[in-house]
């Protein structure tokens, strides 16, 4: 019997103790855990000091070290991440419907936990915390798998969450963390199919490929993506600027950020140069097709990859297209159907492109950045998922539940 | 390129284009199909007889060949369950809610089809056009790779299918059959993650395993039922008998049926001797442990082996508790969280099983044999899923869609 097994197992008693707790019950845990990490502020300080004085050791780079670095404020956000969930309705147990069917059986729909949520990460520490919370307030237990080069921050973090389980008569193992960061490990949990009830991968391209295609648990794909903006020939100039430029600078590292804008050739005379002008303060290399490349100084030309790829960085790519049935070709193509914006004034345009583009999130007139699980008003998120199964978009509370039919009766047989 | 890529860039080509068909027109298409399984009657009875015929040359037993029979009546029977679904809502398009967040966005989750939805199967044919008008009503593209004992069977009724929906402008390869029935295909169909947005295995549980263990691609795991009945110390006796009768006799071979009654200690003496006088008549073989058999005439001694079997026979085994607790462990250990049923008359009791048991249907007072789609009103079902990501219970009409978010902005950034 592996370690990993043992994990599970524990998890799995764990999740079934937490699966019938009051939501009063969660929530003054919940509120032990922020206690906690005030109290194990200087433990955990001096452990994200050794991950990173191991991350400089190694050359890792500056905005990864960043990404790592836990401060005292970085702390206070964190739990006040944790204020929030506490702060959220408790969905379970609530009955999505109520039915009686023609045998006289009165059916409820229930919403009950998952049961065991696997979390398998990169180097951010605040998400051990985040998506520890929102398990534990949607009721399931949750095995986090980090990164290796958080290893000593996330042992400070689970230790001071679990030492506030016990402390509210949960089991400690609610909560666990598998130390053993290496690759042979990393696959079993993927394949941990009698403990888990559901894998969710959260970081790059990469580690979400290797998830999918080595898992056998089933997995929730989160996070790619290739968005797009596509500005119609009926678009107000300023607010495709706006929006272009909201999507593309306000964050370029993030999912929800624009990595395309397609234009319709009727609008670009008129609207590229004024954008190439609104994004030069925020140094975005353009790259554009031939077409758009006559109305732009400084484009380069994009390649068939360019449009294929998640820059994740201020560069853009720009696409000319002389229809709206042109421009969903080209989304239906790239996208990775996260987040998909058109700028139009036309409302024919505008309820095509909502029926007809394909992604977890449509807009028309407004922003992309806004793809996330507390603009949507779900209080935080455990990751924006980009499949079709079980959730799409930003996944909140609800989405880390499942259903239980609940059937009433006086005898019925059939 | 294989073929199956090819049959999944159809499907995707065909899934577009039935995704933004009106009810209206795909209610029409459905209408025509009813039509052509009468134009194409002979054709798909003689391809049958074919079928009939391997099968007995190769001794499959009589229950199985009796499955794979096809007959006027029984395509009738496949004609009324189509019309069922004509009857059904399409909930294509509908929001399940639109609400203003605080930028002044307004945010609609709406429903969407899956895409490219693929089924693997045994020897029913009536699953063949069942599975294909459900997806084609919910939107979605189908993909069937049904057993190879139904093969010709099951290419005369994808042909007749096929030949409605050309008739009414939709695209032939909206219902697609896989007619290479080797298990390097259904390996390679497990795997066809740029295409399938899901696939369903229904069958035993042999074929379950194998889908679950070699999927690349989401599954939903349907169908095992090892369910049981807990007959509390303050049962109705009567009650308790009726619904285990039903459970284990009315249909033995199903998912929903009985296989272990679980008989608190107190009630045991009065219960299981008018229990086994009950059976009798149904020629049930009863397994029991030591302390049910004082009270059984023939019954013989039941192995942990026997408690961890889904029969599908008239077989039932009997395990004697102590209590609530004990039953809910031993349900805990052995259940495949289809259907579990309590007894009871106690409303504390009753609660605390709906409340701690964990299943896809709890029931009080009632026959497991109820959890069936068109029972609980969803008008058919795909398949029951034993699973808790996505669908779990009965799959109808809505756990063939996922969702899309449709946001209506006025210029927002963020």
């Amino acid at each position: 019997m592996t370690d990993l097994t043992i994990l599970g197992q524990q998890a799995k008693v764990a999740a079934r103790t937490l699966s019938i707790a009051t939501t009063a019950q969660k929530n003054q845990a919940l509120n032990a855990i922020i206690q906690s990490l005030n109290t194990y502020e200087s433990e955990i300080l001096a452990a994200n000091q050794k991950d990173i004085a191991t991350a400089k050791e190694n050359g890792i780079s500056d905005p990864m070290i960043d990404r790592l670095l836990l401060t005292s404020e970085r702390l206070k956000a964190m739990q006040a991440d944790i204020q929030t969930i506490i702060d959220l309705n408790d969905p379970i147990g609530s009955m999505d419907k109520v039915w009686v069917n023609e045998d006289n059986l009165s059916i409820g729909k229930q919403r009950v936990p998952l049961g065991v949520v696997g979390i398998i990460y990169e180097s951010r520490p605040n998400v051990t915390t985040d998506a520890a919370c929102l398990c534990f307030k949607s009721g399931n237990a949750i095995i986090l798998r980090g990164g290796k080069e958080a290893l000593h921050s996330n042992k400070a973090l689970v230790n001071a969450m679990q030492s506030a389980l016990v402390a509210n008569s949960f089991k400690k193992e609610t909560i666990q963390l598998i130390e053993d960061t290496s690759r042979e490990t990393a696959r079993e949990f993927m394949q941990l199919n009698d403990y888990l009830d559901v894998l969710i991968p959260r970081g790059g391209a990469n580690l979400i490929q290797t998830v999918v295609k080595t898992a056998s648990v089933p997995i929730i794909e989160t996070g790619t993506g290739n968005c797009h903006v596509y500005v119609d020939s009926e678009a107000q100039i300023q607010m495709a600027i706006d929006i272009v430029v909201n999507g593309k600078c306000q964050r370029p590292s993030v999912c929800n950020a624009i990595e395309t804008v397609i234009v319709h050739e009727e609008i670009a005379a008129n609207f590229l140069p004024q954008l190439e002008e609104a994004l030069a303060p925020h140094k975005v290399e353009l790259r554009a097709d031939q077409a758009a490349k006559k109305y732009l100084t400084h484009a380069k030309d994009a390649t068939e990859e360019d449009f294929a790829t998640e820059f994740l960085d201020l560069i853009l790519a720009v696409k000319t297209v002389s229809s709206l049935d042109d421009a969903m070709i080209h989304i239906d193509q790239y996208s990775t159907r996260h987040s998909e914006v058109i700028i139009t004034d036309n409302y024919f345009t505008s309820q095509r492109f909502v029926k007809e583009v394909d992604a977890a999130a449509v807009y028309i007139n407004a922003s992309s950045r806004f793809t996330d699980g507390s603009v949507f008003g779900f209080g935080g998120e455990i990751g924006i998922s980009t499949q079709k199964l079980h959730a799409r978009g930003p996944m909140g509370l609800n989405e880390l539940t499942s259903i239980k039919y609940v059937i009433l009766g006086t005898g019925q047989t059939r």
